[in-house]
């Protein structure tokens, strides 16, 4: 059994590169996909191709809009959606992914810390599994995979 | 031609009142649903109907749970899904509302202001409005099931 | 907003009875459809109209499939589905109707006692809700279409 | 002709090892998968990985929603579900299973004693073919993979 | 409960009046619709509307596909596709129309005589119930509605 | 049986009008949905509503997304989708409607005179008919609900 | 671009080799499915081993349903369905496959002599192709694949 | 990541060249399909292969369902629709593809000059790019499937 598994949220720590490393020390049979996580040409790529805009709405309208070609292959590609919720940031992209993940029937699994519970108590209540850290995505994909617990 | 408009997101003003009262002032025929907006009840349904949890995460499940019979329902009955971001909090779930209307291929129609415009582009690239005040939530479904503009 | 239930499950109580009473003493917009309850015309449908078997397996499959007809349609025309296990009997038909209504993306409650928690655990986890008690149901209800709590 | 075929059920018994074992003799295209089948690791995933609870309901919760991104898979993937009732146990998730199958159109094949067959009807109406002994699904795979019978 | 009940299939006897006054007769909550009877109508009507066509594989075609019209707002609309094989004729689109039903998860009445077992035994397969008079269906038909059986 | 047929394409002459004024004298179950109609109301709805745009793309952008809200409405709530074709202009917008129905299944009608027979053969293609006169669309809407040909 | 193809209908000509061959020859990327086409094993093929029936009905559905596990898959995998139609019988399983195709979205092509054309129109009507050879599904298959026409 | 990107539109220019050598030049993982974009075969394939016709209107007919079999497998499989609208022509087949496309939720990139901005508003508004070279299409599959920006 293959897993395309696809690492939505936060783009300012080394989540990703934790669950990609740990999985493939485990030897795990997963294709993982992602957004660009380069901030600076996610902002821009918009208009850095199709032409600059005056207005910042328009600028941006056009990256977002570029930026979910990829996003949406990522999420409809997938078999679980991992999404993770930083400390800082609104991150509504990361709750609209959840959204998106749920309503396609993906399996959901969100990570994050203690002190964001309530407020994404919607996003947990349609997850298959709430998370804290990379390490236990790392442990889940190994058992959905293996059927084999940490320890 | 009835239309289904579903209103989610922020609970903390009267957004929702303003919006079905311009409507029926313009005598249009609109079925609205909205999420439980009574915070407290909202908060604690689950708890209250299904028997009391120490751990606050299982508290927060089962009401959150229990919140999503109701919002499912509004959402796939809704033609029209209009989700409004206020001035506070994270209003995770309605970013997570916004992504299951779009996955689901709903009209969806985003209300904010100006300083979350960055923060949201995701959600308005998949959006087929994008407007700051009620009044113009009135004035788009009046142009859409009458064909008239305002003033 | 009216709502479509389908109770499906045990057939040898008065659960149903209770909870379309309790919903509609309280007023409740609510549509309710069933499997046929009597137990000797849903064995027997089959071969009464179509033709005796002597077979076993053949007279149980032509009133099954009969039978899947008002099933099928309950299922797929709800909003919500409860599905109860009562203290006796196998009932994977009950089983087997949850796993349809959760492949279908219908809002499900799950009825039963304590004593079946482990048993049902796979069941339970597909849920929106648990409980143990029509009158439960009825109040999930009632807080579903009206956004009220008991007391 | 691939074949993808997700073997549901009674986890106590040799069967499925019989199944993959007769296909491999018979050097058929199948791809296996099936739920992780180590009783205790299946009972205790959820908090082995994701922190220990107290209370014994949302022990099996957080295991049986883990679990659920392993059998959903292997459903959704599938071309042939077949789902297996032991002598013992309640067995609600394969009753279970076989609903999710069903309902997403899958061709499923059901494998039971003599003795459960009033109690399993409506789950044997919507089967493709209902079996008794292992043999008889490789016998099945094979004729549908290469068109010969038996003998 | 209301049933919709598309009547597909021969056309030159009174099946579909006999299942119609029997349901009418017996109170039921059902609507009905079927395909155009008239022959000559239905054979002509593309060139009729259209335009005349020398080609006589195109008079058909043009015809055809007017009747689609109406066929697949029939098939689509109905919870139950009631198909009747005569004794005459080839009577290709009557089993076309069972393998779109089937395919659109209707369910799928089958109505013919003993002679044309053997011919029709994948339209069976597919099938819920397969009789041989149309009193039958209407028997059917009150039991999925009523729950009650005849006699 | 009722009909829900939506008008798509040309907006310079009377052919909505003819085709619901024929319908309605014959008395015809039909309901009628159609596109803004008021040129000027329709180019410039968005910045009406919205606010102005000084770049004439996203002027135009905002007023084809808020129409977008009441096109895909008409076109997935109706059963027939009838686009028509003028002498004058590109009519893209027609086209492309017409490639929505097509994907969603409603059944096509296109209409046309000779002379754009060539270059719309691929939308011809898939439709289920293609008439030149708004009388011949009353012609056939009669057929399909009431089984009578015109004379 | 690599096809999957089925091969649909009558069993007792060489049209399935002849086009298996000839698009062989023709070097084409086509992955081709089919029914099982010998006679004996198709009708006998439930009975050999899910056991002997008196009732020839329940001989027959058994043998059917087995073989609707082979016919689904080959359906639902393929991009183009050839459903071919010969001189003799009824064939009344080719009808309900082309039928599940035309519901599923797929390419259809029908092959059938002169003689059928009436019986056919509603078939026909809804085909991307008719022919009578099967040299011309080749030739189809090489233009589709290719580019290139015939000679 | 592999993209399958379908290239619908004009097909008097070279720009399906210029954007895949360009995409070939960049090492991009990408399965580009289009339709035949040989002119004089794509008119007369239909009767090439399946007969003549005196009536131009299935003339065309034949043809572009023949060539419907190609346009549909690869808007079906492709994860991005590029459209051009060249200077010339009414070019409605590709407005038709662009709304097939956004109607299964492709993601949809349109092409065309400066003038046609208008006439095409509703199109592009239903798209996630509008471009007017080829390079900038070259540009953003880089960019969606390395995360890099030109320059």
């Amino acid at each position: 059994m293959t897993l395309s598994v696809y690492l939505s949220g936060e783009i300012h720590t080394d989540w990703r590169e934790d669950i990609m490393a740990g999985c493939k020390a485990a030897g795990l049979d997963i294709a993982f996909s992602s957004p660009v996580t380069d901030h600076a040409a996610s902002d821009d790529c918009g208009v850095a191709i199709l032409g600059a805009e005056e207005n910042k709405f328009w600028h941006d309208h056009k990256g977002a809009k570029l930026n979910a070609i990829r996003t949406r292959k990522g999420i409809e590609d997938a078999d679980v959606v991992v999404v993770r919720f930083g400390e800082k940031y609104k991150q509504w992209n990361a709750a609209f992914d959840a959204g998106m993940a749920a309503a396609l029937g993906k399996s959901l699994i969100v990570l994050h810390g203690a002190d964001h519970q309530h407020a994404l108590k919607e996003v947990d209540a349609a997850a298959l599994a709430v998370a804290e850290e990379p390490r236990q995505v790392v442990e889940m994909l190994t058992y959905v995979l293996r059927g084999t617990l940490p320890g």
